[in-house]
Order: C-alpha cells, then structure tokens, then sequence
C-alpha cells in the first residue's frame, strides 16, 4: 500500500484520512489537484508532500505541453506558486518544487515537449531517491538503537509520510530487520491522529510489536523507566539544528531531558533550510478549530469558545540527541555539526 | 446545571459522558446504580465522587430500614465495599463511604430507622460542605492569580467535579469575581476530553475567556510565554504532597518547570491520604482500550495493537508551587509541610 503511485500520468493518493478503517483513493488529474490533496491532508508527511508536489509540477508541464515558451514558463511559475502554499511548515514542499524549476531553467529554450519530459523524470527521479534516502537514514539510525529498545515515536514518520520505507520508522524497521528486540510506543498525535491510526497500522503490518497512547501518557511512561529512546521525523531543520515537527515533538523533547532519554531525528538533508539561522523563523501553519471542536462530524466542544490549533513546534537544537539523515548522523547538533554533514 | 441532585430520595445524576452537546440524567435508585454510574463516569471529579457514594450509603441504608441490625450493618459493609471499588484512584470516595461508616458504627445499637436518617442527613452534610470548602479553596487560591493572568488547566476540576463551584475551576471562577482579567487555556484532556467537553462548557457559563488545546501543545504555547500558571485538581494526595491527578498532570508539571511557571494543586482536605507516605503506593487505574482505540463508537486505531491508558498519573510534590486547601496554601509541599495544614 503506497502513499502515492502514477497511473496513466495521474497521481494517486492513498486518502490517508481514512486509513486505518478505509483504504481509498484520490486520483488528482491537475496540479491543483495535488495542491488540495495536501491542504486537506489526503497526503501528508514532509517527504511524501515533496514527491507529491513534483509530480504536481510534472502534470503543470504536462498539460502545457502545446503553449508557447513563455506561458509554459508562466504556467510551470504558477503551479510552484499553488504547490509551495498547500502547506506551509514543510520545507520539503518548497525544495522539491524548487528543484523541479531548476530542471525547467536549465533546459530554457528547449522545445517544451522535451522539458516536459525532463521534468517528469524528475519527478520520478525525486520520488525512487526518496525510498533510497530513507534506507540509508535507517542503516544510520540502527546503529544508535540497542539491543533491546522500547522506542516512543510521535505523528507518522512511516512509509505513509514518505514515498516508501520511513524516516523515524525506517530506522525502527532498520533496526527490526537486523534482528533488535524493538517494542513501540506510538502516542496518538492529536488532534489529527496520525500515530493512531497510521504508525500503528504500520508496525501491525511489520509485526513489530505497538502500544497506543494518549499524548499526554508520554510524560507517566517515561517517569516509569518504559521509554529507552524518542525517535521522530521533521518538517524542517534550521541551520543551527531546530527541528519544526509535529505538534507536541516539543513537550516529548523537554520530558526527554528531564528524564535523561536519548532524543532522535531522522530526516532528509532536503528536510534542512539552511537561509533560516534558527527555529524561530520557520512558518507554524495553524489548522482549523474544527479539528478541536469535532470528531468525524460530531461536536465534541461547546460552541462559543476559541481554539488553538498549531500543526507544528519548534525543538530546539540543544534538546536534541542527533539528527540522523542520508549523509550521516548529526550528534549534539549546532551550527557547525550540521553544516559539516548537510552543508554543500 | 447540578452534577448531582436528590429526587424523591434517589440520586439524580447530570450524564456527563454526554456533555456538551447533550443534557440529560440518570437517577440511580440504589447504591448498585450509583457504584456503576461511577465505574462508568456518569458522575466523576473526585470530590463528586465522594459525594455521589454517600448519597449510595444513604440510600443502601434507607433500603434497609426494616432490617434487623446485624443484617443492617452487614448490608452497609456490602454497599461501602461496592461503592469504594467503583473506581480505586480518588481518594474522596473512600473517605466519604468511611465517613458514612463512622456515623453508623457511632450510632450502633439505635433503631436502625433512626441510623437511617441520620445517614441520609450526613450524606447531605457531605454535599453542602463541599460547595463551602470549594468556596474557601476559591478564596485562598485567588490571592495567589495576579490581576491579569492566562492560566492552562486540565481535565475538569470544575462545578461539574463537585457538588458544585469547583477546585481549580473554583479558585479561576474566584479569582474572575473578583475582577481580575482572567483567560483561560483547556487541555482537551483525552482519552475523555473532560477539557474540551467540560471545562469550556463550564467557563462558556462564566463567560470567562477559554481557548480550547489538544494536550500535546501545552509545552509549545509555554515555550512561546503563553501561560502564567498552570492549575489543576487532584484525586489523591499523599503524605508528602506527591499528587495523583488525571494522566497527563505529570508532563504539565515537567513543562511547568522546564519553563519557570507556578504550578498549583487545588484540592480539599478530604483528597488527602495521610497513610500514604508517598505517590508510589497511589493505586493508578487503568482503563478500557477502547477508549484509545473507538471514538464516539467508529474506530480510529487498527486491529492488531497493544493500548495503555493509565486514568491517572502521579506529578512529585517538587513540581509543584503550592497545594492550596481550604484549610490554606501548602506552599512546596513536604511531609512537614502537608502536616502543618492538613494534620489533625
């Protein structure tokens, strides 16, 4: 079960707000298409909305196969423009749309037929590196995990966030396969339940062994000694090391201090944005109240009141442990650890 | 809107599995009822609790009112064993079955119509002192919130947790009375959502301002100095001032710390369990998977998984700035220092 497949020059998404009850599929024929599966969230995970954008931007190019140079130039800046403001916090997004419009520049002048394919391949190029990436994350993060590890992970960081394999539960499969004795806990991740509903439902599907939590267990469960190590995934790393990620990765970074557990990342060196020195300058998108108010359109709320509903936080570098991506692992991270790994 | 009421000698109970968007009743027409609605959580909040289990003595003595006296006494020992096993954490509830016991043994060798009555008069007893204790913990608690404050609590120590005004929620509803500019921040409080559902249902009532979180983003509004103070209720406090609260009170005081924000515990004498020596022999329970694993009857988690969901967890009287009793403020709780206040 894929997050995304290409089918006669179509996306298809696996509508992740249904999973884990129903699998279904949205098939997005345009770009703007795409730009809507990622605001609804059919697609989520920094990675998979990186590769999901690609092929946004490969479909813009496609269907402008017959304009003159300049609309298709027009045309490919408009759809960057959509795609990049789906959502806001993943940096992802952005480099993929980016490194798509780089294809297109340096082919400038070319007949746009050609281009067109280029940037397909791309596309395609960019979505079989991501699987490729998040192994080599896996083969480098394995080696941080014990023997035996009872391992607390937050949102989805799975094949589901990803073209394939994972980056926080590619290390855990990583981890599994070389025969570890691996047990997760997986807090639910409200308000959008991502660890719920997906993490479980793939570690049920390796036969790693999972526990649920609430949230707000995560604190109780370290107090007892039942947390060896926190890994978890980014949205986007500033130079110095900040790490935006799900809503909540905050609290379980300061309870993982407090508590003397080790403190992962795994992500992607396009996870990085190295223009922003800190956290502080990384965009937090705020979702809608109804996330809060309602459940499955039942209100659970009274009306009247208001809603705070940030989709991510910012840890800061100092409470992080490593951050472990394709090029090797960043321990302690500051400035100048992350820039002697992920720097050009 | 009373969370419990007698009507024609039976308990009528407010449903709050139902709230906010339902209001109806249960009346519970012998202890049995009464023990089940507990276990249940048609009534909770541990000083409502307290109460709702005198009112089952009561009503298991009224029951009993042609019975010979050992039969009498033998049955009252059934319902308070019943009743104290309907939920093991909240120490209100032992304390008051044992309260109802005492008036019982003192009288031993009455008429047993005459032990009845006075059952029912102490069981009533036991209601009106707990909206006047609120109202003194209210007192004491306001002084210590400054004229302007943005205060994040959890679960719902509130009206609906007592007979009435409530504990945190009482000191909050005081400290607004009094004109201070009070906001309020609700934790939703999963698995129940007793925040969501309850908390801001109450201070909707109040109109005082109340912004609605899921749990796991109290550490980043803290992070970004949101939150002047962190209040909450308790279900049991042990000798040396540890308290067990609702799951998720712990990380709250983990972030309270991390962040140097007062962290308050407003609670009546009666949650006291001074043969505690400290929060590690608090009996913590657990419940049902399916409250992790179902909303509001659809499945959010798959098939397959392992839950754990602790109702309660212990938060160490170091976190904690002051426990404030009606009895007047514990300030940084010790064994020394509990005994001052609450000592006989």
């Amino acid at each position: 079960m894929k997050p995304l497949q290409i089918r006669n020059q179509q996306l298809v998404l696996l509508d992740q707000r249904l999973l884990p009850t129903q699998v279904e599929y949205v098939t997005c024929k345009d770009w703007q298409a795409v730009a809507e599966a990622i605001t609804d969230m059919v697609v989520r995970g920094a990675p998979a909305i990186g590769a999901a954008a690609a092929y946004g931007m490969a479909m813009a190019a496609a269907s402008l196969k017959s304009a003159a140079p300049a609309q298709f130039a027009a045309g490919l800046a408009e759809a960057a423009a959509g795609l990049q403001a789906a959502r806001p916090t993943a940096v992802n997004l952005a480099w993929a749309v980016e490194r798509m419009l780089n294809v297109a520049r340096l082919h400038q002048g070319r007949d746009v037929n050609d281009v067109a394919a280029l940037l397909w391949q791309e596309a395609e190029q960019i979505a079989r590196e991501d699987v490729a990436v998040n192994k080599k994350i896996g083969e480098y993060g394995a080696a941080l995990i014990p023997a035996q590890a009872r391992i607390l992970t937050h949102c989805n960081a799975g094949a589901l966030a990803t073209v394939g394999y994972g980056t926080a539960l590619g290390v855990i499969r990583s981890a599994a396969a070389q025969g570890k004795k691996i047990s997760v806990y997986a807090g639910e991740t409200r308000p959008y339940l991502q660890g719920a509903r997906l993490t479980t439902w793939e570690m049920v599907q390796e036969q790693i062994p999972v526990t649920l939590i609430a949230d707000n267990m995560a604190g109780f469960l370290m107090q007892q000694g039942k947390v060896d190590l926190i890994i978890v995934g980014a949205d986007r790393i500033a130079a110095n090391g900040d790490v935006a990620n799900k809503i909540g990765t905050y609290t379980l970074a300061v309870l993982a201090q407090a508590h003397k557990i080790p403190f992962y990342v795994a992500a992607p060196v396009s996870t990085f944005d190295l223009c922003l020195q800190d956290g502080s300058h990384i965009p937090i998108e705020e979702r809608s109240d109804r996330e809060l108010t309602h459940f499955a359109g039942t209100r659970i709320a009274p009306e009247g009141i208001q809603c705070y509903n940030p989709a991510f936080d910012v840890t800061p570098a100092a409470l992080i442990t490593a951050i472990i991506t394709e090029r090797g692992i960043i321990e302690q991270p500051t400035e100048t650890a992350v820039a002697a790994v992920v720097g050009e």
